[in-house]
């Protein structure tokens, strides 16, 4: 085993420098911008030092460099002093850190991607170490790479129950590959955080989850050098270097004091304070170089990854499409290496199964910790480095929101996939129904949203998701539904399909999953009445076939008629609205869930709810009626 | 220190009978409805047992009485041994157990309130407990009663980092009045659970979270009366029983085994079983019956809660919503003593702190936790005990969407109020901005949506919600805004206010909270070209007042202009858009923003996504222009 060789005197000055020289960086900046925490800037300030120019080997230049160490900084409000180091590496102007928070400055409030040493958006607190655990998997298994994952934690964000499902994760991984920091500075927003500096709870807390843990004195450069170093030699644990500082700390009559979050040094005191750390420099113009990585990870390969075969299905054979799914997956899987699968513990439920069963060692198993299933997508696919599909039951995404909301500012091509949607799931009650999923996703800016009606349009979406830039959610259904395309039929993002018309068609049917089912089934009813309908599968619910619904509408009178297994807000029917809201003359009626569900036969519920045929015929003729 | 009696032998004899007899009863439920999980009920059978017959001080025919102990079965997939349990108290009729998950049975496939047993619906994994935390808090806070309240988790939903947030929250406020009982039954749904029957490491994390812990053999009734009865004599501490048991326990060749989550006994295996199970039970007819509960809970107060005296606000005066709130809630404080506040460690910015420093005794503060801080308000509603408000940026609101949702299937009438929302919080950037809180809202079945614009509405939004059934929600903004009504101005659910109109209206514009301001900025721009605009606040969301929306379009051209601080999806366009969507001739057109937003000063952000005064004015120019 390699022995630890202390830094000589020289360097340790260095990192105790430059850790002045980044408060005296995140002061200016924050009172440049006259907003943003500088007192938890400081108390990370020897932390980020040592991470910067002892520990972490990267390419300064070159940030985002698939072989350097990833460094993830989940108390994002710090963003300042992580500005500042990277202004000491000399990849940010130094000149440049007095724009931060500045409407043109790439340099917000909290770091997103925009800026290339970022790979997630924090900000949200509590979620940094799960995107940590996605990489250092990543690293570990899929790169096979030495890349290490670094992640400085707050100690108030350590109250997030997040934290906890990723330390369990990394441990039951054994990601020794992994450092987290948790920066414990006492202090939180508005009081004290829970376990102030209770340092014993911590490490009790972190040994509990099986990690590897040091406590040290986080203001000490050569014990927090020796922790790191160490962190480095150890196998199969994740380390957590629980590091007792103080908020403020270098600053007179701030440090360890209430009230001091997320403020600016007044003016008047500022000069003092920065003369202060300034004196404390002891070699002002020193420039300190990160150890560079090994040259062992690949370049991302971005080439297209297509289905190796068409579908198989046949017209008019019954298949599940959360089943297809699955098969769907696999296949895509023999097509590339990089696809990857995660589920949290309803991989028999979802069928991503089918893929894990095909290609074990790419299969994740997150148990049942949806949070950090999405954070560990999202830390899989950064850089990259792996197209990863994440499923559970589309209701428990929920469970997920905020990592969601997040990715869509980390800029993450995550692939989510919810089963289970809505009452036609049956007797598991409602708590097991999406209802609210597609609200849920439309209002994710970069999310595009498939609702495939059937088993080829399901292989087709996976196809389409693995290929196409931000996040894609896919909704599959529980019953079994007839295959309603042929193999050849061709699939794109925003390009609905009339499944059924004629010349005399009176009104426009808009369903999707079974209650696209369960229109074609009014249709046949209606068809014997000699009221024929249009029937649109619009395959993306964002972004929305706007023209070919326009188009239908016209050609029936303007009389639309949404149907979905979903809650009236938010979901297909509004999606519809939007679409055709700014044309004069259209008429959308819409069939939806519209109050809390119960226990109950999937066609039971159907008819309950309203959303069966019979309320679509019963819909339809009612617009004869008037 | 009183002392432990065993229970004499026929006592556990019975206890034993009655786990048989639960065990039965659920098989035979679950074969009946052939569907659910008969192998999660067996796992249980002896903790329900003990707890219902030993442990609990209930009245069997009044399970909603106030005092009585509380039961929360977390893992709400083992419904069938509640029911069963509360059959054989004599509250549920056991030939009814066999409607089980039948449309017209309360008996559904996991537990809701329409079974007065039930205070909150389970079934989405790793709630209960946060619930329990809310209501432990105020029985011994709040109602200072002697009940106690009691959890039972699975193993697999301890994953789930919301465990671990109501475990830190339980034991920093010694809630010596709570217990949790995880039943390690070893396996989940697709695949052992992490720690599988590492029965230390489970003890490790519970006592690092600050939790009195026993590891027991869970099928051992005496080991389970011992120390559910140690568990009372306990200070200051919360108890923790880990429970060792075995799925399946009891049934022979399905015990302990893969593959048997949420299937029901087969056809041609369920007689043997039976007859086994059967076979154990040596006093079949014997009743046992629950210790009553002290009386010494008051009958929960419903009379109406008002505003003690009007607004206090001058027309024109500056004040944020968001500080509006904290004063508020402090003068209904003043007015009941049913009201509680509590933050996630952002109430010096929500301004819960008002309320917090004019009743610090009905404030819990949650720290950065908000999946436990929404449970323990939800928790702390049920039964009338109090109404609670809980409150935090709306962006960390999403963090908590899965227990949103599932407080709907609670019939919870918990409030959450939601800060900072839209761009117009400026530099802090993207990750701070709630932009799909509406979406998220609006979507859930039984929530009212307010959205304030001024200091005189927002108090009456606050005092309406402390008196409104289902969820309410109010989002409140940063910027300083104008006050528009004057203290008398009345406000009701689903009216909307018209702020400006006059004879020459010819658009209407909708805006509410910062934009309501920018659309009465652009009506006085407007004006000095002789152009006049109709301005309406919504005041409610949901519901939206469709009769004065239509109203108005009518007496605008059927024009429509939509404003607003969040995503184009789900939001106030769309609700307008579901209002007045079955109306032809009405055309909406819709100003939100498009794109994840930057960090910037708050109107430069208006600007640049398109929301701002100078964008309503070019929006109603393109009108009158076409």
């Amino acid at each position: 085993m390699a022995s630890y060789h202390k830094p000589d005197e020289k360097t340790l000055q260095g990192l105790k420098d430059v850790a002045n020289k980044l408060r005296i960086n995140s002061i200016k900046a924050t009172c440049a911008s006259n907003s943003g925490h500088p007192t938890s800037c400081c108390s990370a300030a020897e932390l980020m030092s040592v991470l910067f120019f002892n520990t972490m080997r990267y390419k300064p230049s070159d940030p985002r460099n698939q072989c350097n160490d990833r460094f993830v900084l989940s108390k994002g409000h710090a963003a300042p002093v992580l500005y500042a180091a990277w202004a000491e590496a000399g990849y940010v102007k130094e000149a440049d850190l007095l724009n931060l928070r500045k409407i043109d400055s790439d340099l917000e409030g909290h770091p997103t991607p925009k800026l290339a040493f970022t790979d997630v958006a924090t900000g949200s607190l509590g979620q940094g170490l799960g995107a940590a655990c996605g990489m250092a998997y990543t690293g570990k298994h899929f790169d096979k790479s030495s890349y290490r994952v670094y992640c400085m934690m707050g100690d108030g964000e350590c109250s997030e129950g997040s934290v906890w499902e990723a330390m369990a994760f990394a441990s039951y991984y054994k990601l020794d590959n992994l450092v987290a920091i948790m920066d414990v500075n006492r202090l939180g927003q508005s009081e004290a955080a829970p376990l102030q500096h209770d340092m014993e709870t911590y490490r009790k807390r972190c040994e509990g989850f099986g990690w590897n843990t040091y406590v040290v004195d986080g203001h000490d450069v050569e014990e927090l050098c020796k922790a790191f170093w160490q962190a480095k030699q150890v196998k199969d644990k994740p380390t957590c270097i629980v590091a007792k500082t103080f908020k403020g700390k270098g600053l007179k009559n701030i440090e360890d004091l209430d009230n001091w979050h997320g403020k600016p040094i007044p003016k008047d005191r500022v000069d003092d304070l920065l003369n202060d750390l300034q004196s404390q420099i002891q070699v002002p113009n020193k420039k300190l170089t990160p150890e560079l990585p090994n040259e062992d990870t690949l370049a991302a390969d971005l080439s297209r990854i297509c289905l190796p075969e068409p579908p198989a299905y046949k017209l008019g054979e019954k298949m599940a499409t959360r089943k297809a799914y699955g098969i769907a997956l696999a296949k895509l899987g023999k097509a590339s290496k990089r696809v990857v699968a995660l589920d949290g513990d309803t991989k028999n439920s979802t069928f991503s199964d089918t893929f894990r069963k095909a290609f074990p060692e790419r299969y994740i198993e997150c148990f049942i910790a949806e949070q950090n299933m999405v954070s560990v997508a999202i830390g899989c696919a950064c850089r990259d480095r792996t197209v990863s599909f994440a499923s559970t039951f589309a209701a428990f995404f929920s469970r997920a929101y905020d990592q969601i909301r997040m990715a869509a500012i980390s800029q993450s091509n995550v692939n989510l996939v919810g089963s289970h949607c809505g009452v036609s799931i049956g007797e598991d009650g409602p708590s097991q129904m999406a209802l609210e999923d597609l609200a849920m996703f439309r209002a994710i800016p970069t999310c595009t949203v498939f609702y495939p009606s059937d088993a080829v349009s399901l292989e087709r979406a996976v196809e389409l998701a693995a290929n196409t830039k931000g996040i894609c959610f896919i909704r599959t259904s529980r019953p079994e539904t007839a295959v309603l395309y042929s193999p050849e039929e061709k699939f794109e993002l925003g390009l609905a399909k009339v499944v059924r018309q004629s010349d005399s068609d009176q009104v426009t049917v808009i369903g999707a999953g079974i209650t696209l089912h369960e229109a074609l089934a009014a249709a046949d009813i209606l068809a014997k009445e000699g009221k024929n309908i249009r029937v649109i599968d619009p395959f993306t619910i964002k972004p929305l076939d706007a023209a070919t619904i326009l188009t239908a509408a016209r050609a029936t009178r303007g009389k639309i008629i949404t149907v979905e297994d979903h809650y009236k807000e938010g979901g297909l029917g509004e999606a519809v609205l939007s679409a055709v809201g700014e044309e004069p003359g259209i008429v959308v009626t819409r069939l939806a869930v519209t109050e809390v569900p119960r226990s109950g036969k999937p066609q039971e519920l159907l008819d309950k709810y309203g959303i069966s045929a019979m309320h679509i015929v019963n819909a339809v003729r009612q617009t004869f009626a008037n």
